[in-house]
């Protein structure tokens, strides 16, 4: 790979015209990368739901023509200048958020929100220079947050690439980059639920199963799964899920079926769903005394959390996550690792392998409701 | 003492005849305890909002007569059958919620909410045989709060008593009862300021103040007081605050008014006012990333807790506590050891002194708004 480093390299990628419309597959040119930027061959990426959100950008300020993808796993093919900790060959995961291990909160062991490399989702272009290294005929084409992997090459900011095991398969760990990381980091890293402990998780995508993978990880004895659409809790006990409750079944809160069922409310719960009205009944299902409720999903622009202070006077807690708390860096690595060790399948995450020439069928399958996973191979 | 033991005792009272009105003193017949009751010798009592809240008893069932007081110092008079680890001649604090040691919450080590002996405003007589032991010429007298220390004996559950060092001063340690005890448990055991980190109080009455006396002792560098009333700032100072913000002197929301003095936030923040909308202030004044807001305060019935969302997803906590989070037997006698080992100050919590037939004043001075803690003497 050596003989491309420093040159533009032209190669393909699936690029997004327009909103809602499907990706066409382009010839582009990858500039080099600069100060503190690694550019990388992507093997294989997958699609994940916030691809799809910005992708139709229905109530956004559209950002066209751009390069969406932030799931995959690659090869680091050369780096640029001050770029130390990372050689042309490491395997890696590009990932949406970054870290600089500078800023207060790299610093601080409780936050993994970077101040520099924190997702922006309204950035087309690289920090060093706001400038993208993307162009067709000279003409710029946008990154996406700061991945954009739908592409055979990207240029990515060092600290916002995780170098993990070369042993690794990266058609399978590619995964790791966003949603199972940010299910599974919400309960082992957030909610913590003690072994034996009940716990609910709402909203049984992909992001909810690896939250209640997590659940199943650290023990639980019983791990209640929510969701309005009941055929998700065959799939759901693949993932230790061992009782499904639908709202839509009941006259009353679901929040007061969970507490009926747990002798006052479960240990922990996880929100996965970004409904506003799942978040309060994730908080208020928790017990009191020491019950813990973790906000996953992204909520609408206008949304209001909103409930009777009580129910926090009586020692509930209430956080909310962000990628899991992973810092990218410095904690992919290990959770690589857990699935080298077989204490993490990833497997079953992955329900569909498209080649990369049909990546708008994966779009297809996430629309549907279909796929919980699904591989885009780029050597095909 | 003995020769008062299993005999029901005459002594003097204050008696709540009807809401609002002045207290009267009375003679009482105090009945010995039953089973797992100990009858207490009250020597000091101080008064809490509480306390002057049911005797207003504004929008609530009124319950009358009835004898107040639940911040109170002294000696085991008697016990009643079953009780086995407090006899007669120990020194204790009696307190509003209590400690089975049974139940799941009692056993968890997160929780003080005891199932059989948390706070009950409603219940005016005992849980054995739901009876008063207070009378006046056979007319029962209604107990408050399980225990009723405004009467120079009182009959109260074994699990509402801790047991205490029987060198410390009642006449100080007897603020450990309430809210003393529920400001430095909020900070010391629920928002767990680190050493050197910002912390902002909202509400500087003798709650908010223990509050700041925790971030002082917690070792934070900047103690950020919010009060209404700019007077408070002086006294506040003895307690660590070290700066001041009047919401009234802003016109922003002073959550915005703190993240520029703090740069972001502050690291934790304790609402002890009773406000939903100081509640929110505090909970949105946390620093992203790892920011802990503690509610204390009591709302209204009908208040509701508001904030976007997204203040939850970039990783601020929001948790609320019950009695700062102490378990009243287990933990109280170690926090009179604190103030014993001069590592917590309690002299200047204590503005007024009366004598127990003066017990009135208490009122007017809480209700003017100049006490912190009145201490009543009974024997005076």
């Amino acid at each position: 790979m050596a003989s491309t480093a420093g040159q533009v390299i032209r190669c393909r990628a699936a690029v997004a015209w327009e909103p809602g419309k499907p990706l066409v597959m382009e010839e582009v040119e990858v500039a080099p990368p600069q100060a503190m930027e690694v550019r990388l061959k992507i093997l294989f990426t997958s699609l994940c739901h916030t691809d799809v959100y910005f992708w139709e950008a229905k109530g956004q300020t559209p950002l066209f023509p751009r390069i969406f993808g932030h799931e995959a796993g690659g090869i680091v093919e050369s780096v640029g200048e001050g770029v130390t900790d990372l050689i042309p060959g490491d395997h890696v995961l590009p990932v949406f958020t970054g870290e600089c291990k500078e800023c207060r909160h790299c610093k601080s062991e409780e936050s993994n929100m970077c101040d520099l490399l924190r997702i922006n989702t309204d950035r087309g272009v690289m920090l060093n220079d706001g400038k993208s290294r993307f162009s067709i005929k000279g003409n710029p084409i946008y990154h996406s947050v700061g991945t954009s992997t739908f592409s055979e090459y990207t240029v990515v900011h060092v600290g916002c690439v995780a170098k993990i095991n070369p042993a690794a398969p990266l058609d399978k760990v590619c995964i790791l980059s966003c949603g199972i990381s940010t299910g599974l980091g919400a309960t082992l890293n957030v909610a913590k639920p003690k072994r034996g402990s009940t716990v609910a998780i709402f909203g049984l995508g992909a992001v909810g199963l690896a939250a209640a993978e997590g659940a199943k990880i650290a023990g639980a004895s019983r791990i209640i799964g929510v969701d309005l659409n009941s055929k998700r809790f065959d799939e759901a006990k693949k993932f230790g899920v061992t009782e499904f409750v639908n709202p839509k079944d009941h006259d009353k809160p679901v929040q007061e079926v969970i507490a009926e069922m747990t002798g006052g409310g479960v240990d922990r719960s996880v929100e996965c769903t970004g409904s506003v009205n799942a978040m309060i009944s994730a908080f208020e299902c928790v017990h009191d005394g020491w019950g813990v409720a973790v906000l996953v999903g992204v909520p609408n622009k206008d949304d209001a959390f909103k409930t009777h202070p009580m129910n926090l006077l009586n020692e509930k807690t209430l956080k909310g996550t962000f990628f899991g708390n992973y810092k990218p860096r410095s904690d992919l690595p290990a959770v690589v690792e857990k699935y080298m060790n077989k204490e993490l399948e990833l497997e079953k995450f992955i329900t569909h392998e498209v080649s990369f020439s049909e990546i708008n069928k994966a779009f297809e399958y996430m629309l549907k409701g279909d796929s919980l996973r699904c591989i885009i191979r780029m050597d095909a």
